[in-house]
């Protein structure tokens, strides 16, 4: 498919695509940015259909491709809290990550089906039902640049809410029919949930091992993704083979998305992320670059055991710490095996025929590690 | 299938039928305690088996019947906090009269079969993780006569441990491989989700509507024991007919349940129930009986409100709003609805053939209205 039948359309800045393109173009990768806005274009159709959904959940109303809304028996469906604070966090810019890729897989194959539109909208809302749990737990008082919904609606109103989501993200996977995608999902859901308890677990301690770190991250954060990749790919029509190929794609570009987002909570640009640093281990959670940095820092070691058992330290302290960590190479090598995690993702791909779709894939994951926020 | 095919077995002391057959025999009503004793004979096996298969959940080992726990790809299983959350709440007495429900209505078919039984024990699952979200909700300290999980294992372990029953649980529907009965649990948990929700909203507010609490009882409570009928119907292989007939049995049998519960609430006996009394309300719940106390006793008006807004109130206020809610008549003006309910129950089921389970249905209709704990 070219890019050329795509109309230019209003892309939403707040999408993964144009941050990526914007973090290339500062950092002079200007080949790769161009690519990103091809890619921009190639998924501005899909990802307006799947926002016009994302917007119309739960509103009892017929979504953006006419999907009739399944109203439930009793008639109680409507504005509760565990609905308006579900809308509140999918009101705010997401990244839309998990979506494109459902998109990308789908255009492998035969192209963005109906089908394909449900998995896209189902992964954001199982994302978005994750999240709310997870600001409950972690008290986490901002998401996406506003206050948290447990802030504004209550913790108790969160809890429902992510509930729901998850829920309705369910309905909708198996309205579609195909039971091995709702199977891997409902797999899925059970070890982000696992994982997450895992995390819980270990929070506060410093002495994490680093395959703990590898199987948190895959289960919390990876799965999703390779689930992301193989709805879209079922949904697109892709032989069995294409599809392992694309899971393995998608766990690959997960983990990458979760090192490079644990680089930037420890020495990203604040103001880019728009999170205070540190703020993973101000909530005792250990990631990889911290424990690189234990390794090769170990004046660090009292100072992020302090931050870990939950002392607050003020934004200088976070700065100097995300200067000695780039001094030291700690950033760099971490981003270093993001690369690598994505080259392998890429080369994963060599079964897949060349198109729009390969080159878009290829795209994401070469500009996964060089993101800002 | 005759009664006396069944060996006399260990019957947990903690079921709900045992509980209904002490009832009947406080009060007199031996015939009906003689039924009761009849139906934990006839159930017995069955309620042994799913006391097995819950005790083995997410324990990785194979459970009772020798289905294999499936192993995330992960290895994150184990003993995290959601699954020891999770576990303490499986592990305390529960009445097990959602298994009883899905048990009898398969016995109107062809019998407890394995796929019975793994909706007896997915429903048990999902009543479970709604109450570890419950107890985050309300606060809850206690749950079962034991400190509630989240007192135990913290609020957090308690959120993702009703995140993992729910999947845990949708999981095992889902390997059945009916997708009718698949979908329709996550519709009815979207309901439950929904009618929580609303009593979220409405906390603290006594001007609630009878119709209100009736739409919330079917979403909260009802719902569940709808689909453990019709789940059960189904693996039992009962006609479509006969399905609608016991769905409608499940829906105003939960009602009167609830409103048991309700009642018990207000007008139990804390020694028997577990609970101080007014706890509801207490919780800014308004129920049915207090809505007719509000209609009948104006004089408690402010004290409602005051323990509605949150003011704690000591056991004896709780006595004597209880007494008078005795003599005032409104107990037996709610337990006069709830026997109306669970006759026409009862009523329905006249196109289900006679048998032991219609028996049995009968006799769990007749009896529920009469429970004292």
């Amino acid at each position: 498919m070219s890019i050329a039948t795509y109309p230019i359309q209003r892309v939403p800045h707040h999408d993964v695509v144009g941050t990526l393109e914007r973090g290339c173009q500062e950092h002079g990768l200007d080949p790769l940015a161009n690519k990103l806005a091809e890619l921009r274009l190639f998924l501005a159709h899909d990802l307006d259909e799947v926002d016009r959904a994302i917007a119309s959940v739960g509103l009892g109303a017929e979504d953006a491709a006419g999907d009739p809304k399944p109203r439930t028996s009793t008639g109680l469906e409507g504005q509760t809290p565990a609905q308006e604070s579900a809308r509140h966090l999918l009101s705010q810019d997401g990244k839309r990550l998990r979506p494109i890729v459902v998109a990308l897989a789908a255009h492998v194959g035969r192209g963005f089906s109906e089908a394909a539109r449900t998995y896209a909208v189902a992964v954001e809302l199982v994302h978005n039902a994750t999240l709310l749990h997870d600001d409950v737990v972690d008290l986490g008082a901002r998401r996406r640049g506003a206050d948290a919904a447990r802030v504004i609606y209550g913790n108790a109103a969160s809890i429902f809410g992510g509930d729901w989501l998850l829920v309705e993200a369910l309905c909708r996977i198996q309205r579609v029919g195909n039971a091995e995608v709702l199977a891997r999902m409902l797999e899925v859901v059970k070890e982000m949930v696992i994982a997450e308890s895992m995390q819980l677990a270990r929070r506060g301690k410093l002495d994490t091992s680093v395959s703990d770190y590898f199987h948190i991250v895959d289960g919390k954060t990876a799965s999703l993704f390779r689930w992301a990749m193989f709805a879209g790919a079922r949904a697109g029509g892709v032989s069995d083979e294409g599809c392992e190929a694309l899971v393995d794609y998608g766990k690959k570009l997960g983990v990458a998305f979760q090192l490079v987002d644990d680089v930037l909570d420890v020495a990203g640009d604040p103001e880019a992320t728009g999170k205070t640093l540190l703020a993973d281990l101000g909530e005792g959670k250990m990631t990889y670059p911290l424990l690189c940095a234990l390794e090769r820092c170990p004046e660090l070691v009292p100072l992020l055991e302090a931050v870990c058992a939950g002392e607050e330290v003020g934004p200088e302290v976070g700065g100097r710490v995300a200067s000695l960590l780039r001094s030291s190479g700690v950033v760099d090598e971490c981003l270093a095996l993001a690369r690598r995690l994505c080259e392998e993702a890429i080369a994963g791909l060599s079964i897949i025929p060349d198109g729009v779709a390969k080159s878009a894939l290829v795209t994401v994951a070469r500009a996964t590690p060089e993101r800002r926020r």
